[in-house]
């Protein structure tokens, strides 16, 4: 019997490239970019091809979800609002008011036209305590809403491979799998290198170190 | 203390209009209304402009959702299919693949922005009972996603006054809250006046008849 066909949300970012990686042990590729007037997007788009290069999928949707600029709410997609570089209290600057639903919304949409049986997306509980829409219970209720919400013959399952791993297992387990580190992009910025400086640049470097690995990626100045 | 704020999910169709009419009551109203490359999408962003001058809501939001073009999987959306004029066995091909998850999703999100407590929406299982999305278990579900996927401070509900009403109540309903339907589109076509031949045209003039009623709207010829 042939491979299934999953649907893998693909921002560019290690961890989706890590689910890539997992994924394509068992089945049959589909990627789906979301363009959301996020400051990296140029950045992702650019390295999303490259990952498309790389994976050869059989199946490739660049899709935009232009609400999310439109309505504004985070850090990530307000121009006058600063990408923050420490640790913040609470729900962090950086959330996208419900960006996972509507993401899992598309892909499952996806999903259901192309007959995938899957969906990865590589939320993690960890790192993103902080988000909502990463957390297990999240992906739990989900599941339910695809399961009662698309026709009866449609079986469609999130799977969260990074869901309970932390940042320094995510990269093991890619270095593993052979994922292409050095084509990913994780900076909130979307500077022709990545600034070092942000959260997500600081938790992926912290994570390279832990390892004593360099990050294969270049960064704007010397950290 | 001062009304609470609702998003509306308002396509200028019959139902939905219905719905501002009940929000109107006790709420302060949100419109958002999405394109997605639906064939009446013209025809309805028109009357949508239209009920936006007679609600006067207090925020307006047009957004698109390119996704459900770009993929297909409907006779609403695919340019290749007819639109059906007979009732259909199993699920619809008007179906729309989990476009009603896109819309809530969306609608939350905006909500979760302004501060909103409610997104109405005017999905009925009655009229509607083939689509895997507008039944009471779906809804159920996806409020239980909105419940753990959004801020904790967020307290946001999907509210459904349609949901097991007949066309002709919802009409009924509707009247007493002096909802504007002259102003309503529901065709699935998009000329310039509605075709009377499609499943949602037929609906509509059936329980306008069942009233003993005429329609308000023009039809493309004498039905």
């Amino acid at each position: 019997m042939s491979k299934e066909l999953a649907v893998i949300l693909l921002s560019s970012g290690m961890d989706s490239a890590v689910c890539a990686s997992i994924a394509s042990k068992k089945y049959r590729l589909a990627f789906l970019h979301i363009q959301y007037g996020q400051k990296s997007q140029n950045k992702e788009l650019e390295r999303f091809k490259k990952l498309v290069e790389f994976y050869k999928p059989e199946k490739v949707l660049i899709t935009e979800v232009p609400l999310l600029k439109q309505i504004g709410g985070s850090a990530l997609t307000e121009k006058e609002r600063e990408i923050p570089e420490e640790d913040e209290e609470g729900i962090p600057s950086t959330y996208v008011p419900f960006r996972n639903a509507i993401f899992l919304s598309i892909a499952t949409s996806w999903a259901e036209v192309i007959r995938a049986r899957k969906v990865f997306i590589g939320v993690n509980e960890i790192d993103f305590a902080g988000y909502p829409d990463c957390r297990e219970e999240f992906i739990k209720a989900f599941n339910k809403v695809i399961e009662v919400g698309t026709k009866p013959e449609t079986k469609i399952e999130i799977e969260t491979p990074l869901l309970k791993l932390s940042k320094k297992e995510i990269i093991k387990l890619g270095l593993e799998l052979g994922t292409p580190f050095h084509l990913t992009w994780s900076c909130y910025r979307g500077e022709d290198k990545a600034c070092g400086r942000c959260i997500s640049c600081k938790l992926r470097l912290k994570a390279f170190k832990e390892l004593g690995m360099e990050d294969p990626i270049e960064y704007e100045k010397n950290i």
